[in-house]
């Protein structure tokens, strides 16, 4: 009997290399976080099913993995709804979980709370290249602090995060929903057409003003306050740091004064930081983000290595309040996991010796063997001696062994550790 | 509005606390383990519903989260079967989804495979204290190796890995499937009743011989034989190790050559491996251990501190077979990660260092501060001052800070470092 061993369509196996790889990177991660106070929690993979379907999660509510009820007959009783036969829910990321977990324990936890969190979470999207139905989000957020400390701590602490972990160079860009928002009213749109404006210009990267002007007039905008709008956003690309507010202030009628104070303050620590560590920071006017739960400021950053982004987050002040009954400011930044390993490198092999021992040895000897090498603090593994000499060291090479040792029955002695190809 | 912000039913949040100390723990397990050469991998915590249902899984098959199929009408036709509704489920142990994972990669995998597994897995239990619906288990197994290599490597790895957690002063519990099955023969008991005898021979440390002696006759058993059964396990408990092989040969009849041959093999390796380090080491001839795919010798580990055994395991060589459609021998350790994790102390506090300052302070220099108290690679948080001093000092330590340096706009001085509470 022989069966399909494939994973669960749009799942994988992940080996011993990759996971290595992955548990480097997140060690690094964890490292930096932690020296920023981010303090790691754990929620569990299964929420309520109403929680997940209450319209935080947007598009994603479509893709949850439902979970059958206990103890339900064997068959099902005419005109049941579906609905009526689920409780649970696979989370399909960690920001719901995260205010529930918020709600459930605020009491014991800091002001502001430093919240990181790693972890699988699951998406029922038709398969694809690169795309999976696991996958782990890896997410730092602060809770409690209503002023752009958060912003300017979270990006701080998320590109030296990514530097550590090998990708330095990074270009963090920075927008505002009420920002977007002013944009839209400026341009007299009612607020239930807000949402269509946002995403054509969210794809101005990809389709150019071409694109963007021969779309927006049945988004409900005639030529003369799409120039308006086109000057504007041009206007405010690439706008020096430092004169910024002054800019927005000029420039977005109706912006409010909170909110150029908000992105100069920004500007101005994320100018500062500048001056210790290479980070390069931008205003970029037509960064929109997917989720409809952001209040304020929104950021992406991106890598020359990746065509997307490598982490995104911002500020969603009313989120923490549908768990907890009243509104408590946050602030997230997530790093996209599964993108950033593969653009990170295995790092140097570590060293791992075989103790390739014939099969007359006696098993004490090749264990006290392995015993006394691994004392000096490294993976040693017996392996039995078979097949043709030259083939069997290809093979342990292959396997990620470094060196070996071959012990044999006919002499006492303790072989010495030979190299294994150029290690 | 206010939810029930409670984790689903038999499930919990971790707070970094605990989080602090499983992360420690497994940090440490994790560094002996890969000593010994074992790699960790990963596989889906989603699995076909065949596969989890194919009676591997023994007891816990009753116990499976199931997953609906996507894609589904939302009302349910007339006479549809539950079972029709559901293609996936998540995993309730990591020994099945191994045997997959083993299936579809062996090509790729050294020989032997030592794999090394941390993860969760779900069990619809019925809520209790103690407990929970989501846990992680951890398991070693060496996947191709024939030679009792495996279980002495297994049980010298897994008692180190236990001692650098902090559990030293273990006792390995061992004994043999096969040799029960030769009691069981040699008391003339007919097959299909051997699972009744083993289940009663298990609870002797808890009903003692007058229990056990009260519910044999019920399993098929007249007097005389529970007297030669007792005789013999009496006989066996507490044997010299270097003993063992000769006295299981004189005392049951009809155990085969090669088992007894197995077990003074492993009771030399354990008596060298004691040399160098406090391993103790008993034949425990009534030790059964639930999973039915054990096909040789089993292990338990238990600590004077749980009632408990703290690991556990045995040789499978039969499993991987169902998978691969060829048997390759196996072994595996399991160690109860929840079980241990409420034994070990968390160890010494790192320091956490809180910038305390007050709200006139720009934010340019708290995050200056911050950065420079952080060069140093201690985790430091701006917490803005608020209330009375003391008491926020007070909560301060409570969240977990070490020391504290108060940050005031009427002075441009860098303030000093100052310990809180004994820190």
């Amino acid at each position: 009997m022989k069966m399909d061993n494939s994973p669960a369509r749009g799942t994988r196996d992940l080996l011993p290399a990759t996971v290595a790889v992955r548990d480097h990177v997140l060690a690094t991660i964890t490292e930096v976080y932690h020296r920023f106070g981010y303090q790691r929690i754990e929620t569990p993979a299964l929420e309520g099913i109403e929680r997940l379907s209450g319209g935080q999660g947007g598009e994603n509510e479509k893709l949850i993995y439902r979970v059958l009820r206990r103890g339900l007959d064997e068959t099902v009783a005419a005109g049941t709804e579906v609905k009526d036969l689920v409780d649970l829910g696979l989370r399909y990321d960690l920001t719901v979980p995260l205010t529930r977990f918020y709600g459930n324990n605020h009491a014991a936890l800091p002001t502001p709370f430093r919240s990181f969190q790693f972890g699988p979470v699951w998406r029922a999207e038709r398969p694809q290249k690169g795309r999976y139905r696991q996958f782990n989000q890896c997410d730092i957020d602060m809770i409690g602090e209503e002023s752009v400390l958060a912003e300017v701590e979270l990006i701080e602490a998320t590109t030296e995060a990514l530097a550590a972990a090998g990708l330095g160079g990074t270009t963090v860009r920075v927008s505002d929903r009420r920002f977007l928002s002013a944009l839209a009213r400026a341009a007299d749109l009612p607020e239930e057409a807000w949402t269509g404006l946002f995403i054509t210009l969210d794809k101005l990267d990809k389709i150019g003003w071409d694109g963007v002007r021969a779309e927006l007039p049945e988004r409900g905008l005639d030529t003369a306050r799409i120039d308006r709008l086109q000057e504007t956003i041009v206007g405010l690309r690439g706008v020096d740091p430092a004169k910024l507010g002054d800019t927005l202030a000029d420039t977005v009628p109706g912006l409010p004064d909170e909110v150029v104070a908000d992105l100069a303050q920004t500007a101005d620590a994320l100018a500062a930081l500048a001056g210790t560590r290479p980070v390069s920071w931008e205003f970029d006017p037509t960064l929109v983000r997917g989720m409809g739960y952001y209040t304020g400021q929104i950021f992406e950053i991106t890598h020359p290595a990746s065509s997307g982004s490598v982490a995104g987050g911002g500020r969603y002040d009313r989120l923490v309040g549908r768990s907890l009954g009243k509104d408590v400011p946050a602030c997230g930044f997530s790093i996209g996991f599964e993108r950033i390993v593969d653009l990170i490198d295995a790092g140097p092999r570590t060293a791992a010796v075989a103790v390739l021992y014939e099969a007359d040895v006696p098993l004490t000897r090749v264990t006290s063997l392995a015993r006394q090498l691994r004392a000096e603090g490294t993976a040693v593994s017996p392996v039995r001696r078979r097949g043709k000499f030259g083939a069997q060291l290809g093979r342990l090479q292959e396997w990620g062994f470094t060196s070996f040792a071959h012990l044999r029955a006919d002499t006492g002695d303790t072989p010495e550790l030979r190299a294994l190809g150029d290690g």
